[in-house]
Parts: structure tokens; sequence; C-alpha cells
């Protein structure tokens, strides 16, 4: 279940040859309408990788009709000739489809500063147009093929409660390079609910908003990012605005963690929440500063409560806080109290996958909650070793 | 050779007991004048420790007679009676020395929101006191007594060349948690030349910003940051301060480097040179965005030069830049031109411990350098094991 879980969509995913293992490396998902409509969020780095260039342009209209998507190759930093063959497989992908170039996003993620094997690349595209499906499998293939260094495929949908048959699918990938925003994540999510590419547009930043841009694996931005949404509107019917975010952010969210839980290298997933913020601004500040904190990250993969260095990291920002009042807690231990030592940081239990860490700001009411993972020697091999 | 190079300084080094491992961990640094000129700079984290706080309060009349530093605990994060142990810790000093508490200055470097063992700390006291000598041998031991995960102790001193006899002598530790600003770095810096605290203070102050602000090991601010400058006047005569500031800068660099030389698991020392740079500030944000990243710094350990990775970090800023404009070069081959591919990434030799990365803009003509390390499986086992 993933992309083609709502009605209006096929999706399909094949090897071309651009991955040396010979795995899936080119998806392609294709909204069969009625409705065209789409909305889109990319990477925040003034460095963007031809297709993020590309896809920006196409979507400026609100409409999409497909997503060809490839992993093996990010297509960044290929200067005027990177951008020609982005550009050639969209055409490409449109002729096969019978639609315009201006109708088809394109997405790349792997290594950056090499061009892709264009012969490889639009042979794949013709063989995945070929195979596109409405299926269970097909949308399956679409996420394996999407993969670069994640250990499984990601995907999520919801159906709402309210209007039964309304359904969100999604899927996605990102492993590493995960930080707001967004994360080194390709991203496509499909709805068969009927919706303009205004409200598309609102609900999409919505969900992100507080899924992906929550995300801050490694501090590391990427050249690449895209989250999509369509929306077919072969339900026939429209959800409340409210219901359609609701429902977009819990597919968001989903796959959030599951790049989370499959980070590279990593042992824990991290859950920093702050409260007591004196505003959102400030809950997310310090949430990433701890995110990014190094020192703590080796501390939590050696199973070490070390909440001086969570404190060493909130001091860094510029949030409102008296550093006499910080409590932190680790996995509902209270190991500092009034910037002090409270409870015996022996009593922490960080023997499982999940952290929870509590920061209480004591300067406010707001709270914010980050994600991140630990730092571990397993990280350290996939990034020395990823293009060599 | 260290603080006790330049004339009217005395040290000492001993061993209190605050290491588990039973090495050096107290050292002291004492002015016998006749001036007592002093000036300093502190961590701009915000959760400042104790000694930190006790110290900014006693140099606010430029004058220091003593210096009192410990590892094997940082006296962080320990609430207000952390702060009486180091009032107590001077006070026992400077009767000790027949001072007042105000004329001396406590440091401290080691495991964040643990007290200290006052009884072990005062009675090392009362032997640093009785071991105080003017000797070369009487230097090393204090820049011992202040090693952390260093592995190495870190002294540099310099002579003046237009004034016959003029020196500066200097020790420090730092091995990781080093960023701006400061490092987790603990230096002395001494000198024999005649100078008021005003100028001692932009001395210090235009010193740091070239050497120990430049210096991002692994993006993480310490809590105990200080460097500290004690002119004795021994000499008799003043510098100009130009040649003041110049031979301070050289011994701080000296200790910078050695600290980037000692990172924590590192295997290669990074200088990250950006040129064309509309101005200092935007060529010091690109540095630092560039020294940060985690998948370049793991990368470099692999001896992959992986430019993109360059890229990826430059996009994050908000320097002035086009990204269509941007060359960087690796070890002199400038593998990229104009945001795309250049001379053959094979071409780069990374089998050495130094690297020079190099940034050109296009924007200006304003140059910086910035210096980091790796980030190795040696930096996370070092970090995980820290307080275990």
């Amino acid at each position: 279940m993933s992309v083609t879980a709502p009605r209006g969509f096929r999706a399909a995913g094949v090897a071309a040859g651009l991955k040396p293992s010979g795995r899936p490396d080119v998806a392609l998902v294709v909204n069969d309408g009625p409705s065209d409509a789409a909305a889109g969020i990319f990477t925040a780095n003034r460095v963007q990788a031809a297709p993020v260039l590309w896809t920006r342009q196409v979507l400026a209209d609100g409409r999409l009709r497909a997503v060809i998507l490839n992993s093996g190759g990010a297509n960044a930093c290929t200067g005027p000739a990177g951008f020609a063959d982005t550009h050639a497989t969209a055409e490409h992908v449109a002729g096969a489809l019978g639609l315009g170039a201006g109708d088809v996003a394109v997405c790349s993620t792997g290594l950056i500063g090499v061009r892709l094997p264009m012969d490889n690349l639009l042979a794949g595209a013709t063989k995945a147009v070929a195979d596109l499906a409405d299926t269970d499998t097909a949308g399956a293939a679409a996420a394996e093929a999407i993969r670069t260094t994640d250990t499984v495929a990601k995907a999520a949908v919801r159906t709402s409660s309210t209007t039964p048959g309304v359904t969100i699918g999604g899927m996605g990938k990102g492993a590493a390079m995960l930080a707001p925003s967004l994360a080194t994540m390709l991203v496509v999510v499909t709805t068969d609910a009927v919706a303009d590419a205004a409200t598309l547009d609102r609900v999409i930043r919505a969900s992100s908003r507080v899924s992906f841009e929550r995300v801050d694996s490694d501090g590391c931005l990427s050249t690449n990012d895209t989250v999509l949404l369509l929306a077919s509107g072969a339900a026939g019917v429209s959800l409340p605005e409210a219901e359609l975010t609701g429902l977009v952010t819990e597919v968001c969210i989903d796959l959030a963690q599951q790049m989370l839980g499959d980070a590279e290298g990593s042992t824990k997933t991290i859950a920093i929440t702050v409260t007591g913020a004196a505003t959102e601004d400030d809950g997310l500040e310090v949430g990433r500063a701890v995110a990014r904190n190094n020192l703590l990250k080796c501390a939590l993969y050696g199973k070490d409560p070390n909440w001086g260095r969570v404190l060493a990291a909130i001091g860094t920002t510029k949030a409102v806080f008296e550093p006499d009042a910080l409590d932190v807690s680790i996995n509902e231990v209270r190991v500092c109290r009034a910037g002090a030592p409270g409870e015996d940081r022996d009593l922490v239990d960080l023997s499982g996958r999940e952290v929870r860490i509590g920061v209480d700001l004591h300067a406010g009411d707001a709270e914010v909650t980050v994600w991140t993972n630990d730092l571990t020697d397993g990280y350290v091999y996939e990034n020395s070793a990823y293009s060599t």
C-alpha cells in the first residue's frame, strides 16, 4: 500500500541500471484524474539540484500529471547539462504518456556532482510506463525504487473516518542528510479527494511543518528534497480542509518516523520535547540545538544519560530562559532540576531504541517536539564509504 | 616551555586524585609581578560553569595574581553549591599565597553536572603552592595537569624580535567540544611585557578572533571555556600593541593548531579557506557551515573528495553568492567549477593528515580560514564512553 491506495493513481518501479547493485532505481507515479491539482515543497538549500529547479517551475501552475523519480544519482551540481538531462527526462515521460513536459515532475536522489546515465534512465522510464498499474504491488515497487541507503521501503496510508472511501497514500525515502527543511527526502503523497491546488499547498505546508521539518537526523540539508501532494479527485468528494490536513499530517509523520527509524547507522530514535517555551520558535531553536549536538548523540549511543550536554546545547541558543531554571528529563527521570543535578542518572534506562528527552524552559506555554537519532560508528562508516 | 617562559611567573602541576586514573589534575600559575594586569575571554554559552562565573567577576578590575585550574570535573550545572566550591577554592589558594580571593581566577574542565571532590582539590592546591617554581619543568607540569582527553600537553612560546627578552608563553587544553566561541579549552597566556589591562583586553580579543574562534572541531560549545592573558611587567618594557598582538596571536594559533592536531579520534586536520566573500562575516558563516557538515567530515575520513557535500553546506548559509558561480578545490585540485564538476576528483590526494578546502564565492574580496577535523568512529567511541 503506497501511492496507489487512493483511486486515480497508477505507479511502477523498475531497475534501469543507475545503481551498480542492479536494484530498482526508477519510479513513476501517474495521476489519471479527473483532477490534476498538485502542490509541493522543496529544499531550503540554496544549492538546488536540477530536478528541484525543474519541478518548482512546472508546479507553478498547481498541476501535475506524473512524477518520475530516480535513485542512483542526485543530478545536483551538474550545471546546465544536468538541467538539460532533467528536461529531457520529463519530455521523454510526457511523450510516452501523451502529456506535455510541463505536466511531469522530476525527482532524483543519490550522489551529488555526477551526471546521470541518460540512456539507462530513459530506457527505464519507458519500461516504467509499460509497467504502470493501480495495484498495491505497483505502489510498493515505486516505493522500493526510490531507496538509496534506506534499508526498507517507506509507505503510509490513511483513510477518512467521516467520508468513506477517501484515502491518502504516501511513499518516501530518506536515511541521512536529514535536517529541516527538509530532510534528504523524496516524498510523494496522493489522495483521491477533490481539492484545488491552493488548498493542497496549505495542507502540505501545514503537514510538513510538524513532520518532516521537525526531523533533524544529522543537521545536514540536502540539495534535492522534494515533497509532492497530488489529488486525483477520483473519490468525487472533498474533505473539510482541517480533516485533510490532519490525515496528510498523519501520513507525513508516519513517513518521517520511518525515516528516523531507518536513519543511517542509528541505534536510537530520540524525541526532544521542549515545554515552557516563550514561543514556538524558541522551542524549535532549542529542540534543534539539542538534536544537533554531536557529543550528546554519541553519549546516547553509548547509553550514557549525559544531561550536561543537553544543557550545553540549550546554552548556545537565543531562546528565552534562565540557566538556573532549566529542567531536563531523560526517559521520564528528572536528571536535572533548576540547572543542577536532580534525580540519580543511574535510574535512566537507555536500553531500548526510543529515547525521550524533556526540556522545560520555564519561560512560557509553547511546546515543540523535534526528532533525531544517535551518532554512531555505523553512521561514520556509511558516510565515509558512500561514494568510494 | 610554557607559562613560565616569561619572567615573573611560577607554576606547578600536581595529582590531587580528581581523575580516577591518578594522573595530574591540578595546575597553578602565579604572577609575581611587578604588574598584575590581566584580561580574559569566556565561553559564549549561556549555560556557564561556576568557575567561569567566578573568574568573570574577579577579572572585572583587570587584575589577577593567580590562576588555579583543575581537570577531572567541570563544576558546570552544579547550582549554588558548585559556585560555593569555586569560591572556596579561590579563598584557599589566596590564603596559601597571601592574596585576596579576588586576585585568584579559577578554571575547571571535565564532566558536567558533577560536584568536585573538594577535600582532594584543596589538598592538591596546597601541594601545588608548595611546588611552585619558575622553571620549564614547572611550566610543563602545569600544562600536563589540565589535560582531559588530550593525548599530549599543549604549550607555545614566542619572543620579541625587536625587544630582546620580552617573551610570551602559553598553555592550553582542548580535544573536543571545540567550537567558537570558544572551544572546550582552557588557555593561560603569560607575558613579561609591561601592558595595562585595557591593552591586554584588546590584544586577547584580537588574537582569539583569528585563532581559537576560527576552530570548529565538532560544532559543540562548552560551558567552561576560558582564555586568560596575564602580564607580569617583569621585563620592564612594553611592546608596541601591534607587535604584542602579533606575538600573542602566534601563540594562540599555535595552541589552536595543537588542539586540532589532537582532536578526539581525528585523522585529518582540515583548513577551509573561503575567498571571494562579500564580507568577513559571510566568509566565516560559509567556513563554519562547511566545518560543521557531518557528512563531509565522514567523507574526508574515508579519503573521499566529496565536493558535493561542500556545496550542500554552502547552500545552507545566507552569504552572498550565486550557486552557479561557486568554485571548490580540495588539496589544490579544482574539483568544482561554476557549481558543476571540474577537474577529475581522482586527482585529489587525501592520504595525508592535512586537508585544504578552498571555496571561492566570487562575491567580493574577503578571505577567511576556519579549521576543523574529520568525523571518525574514534570520535564516536571517545564521546560515547566519556562518562561511563
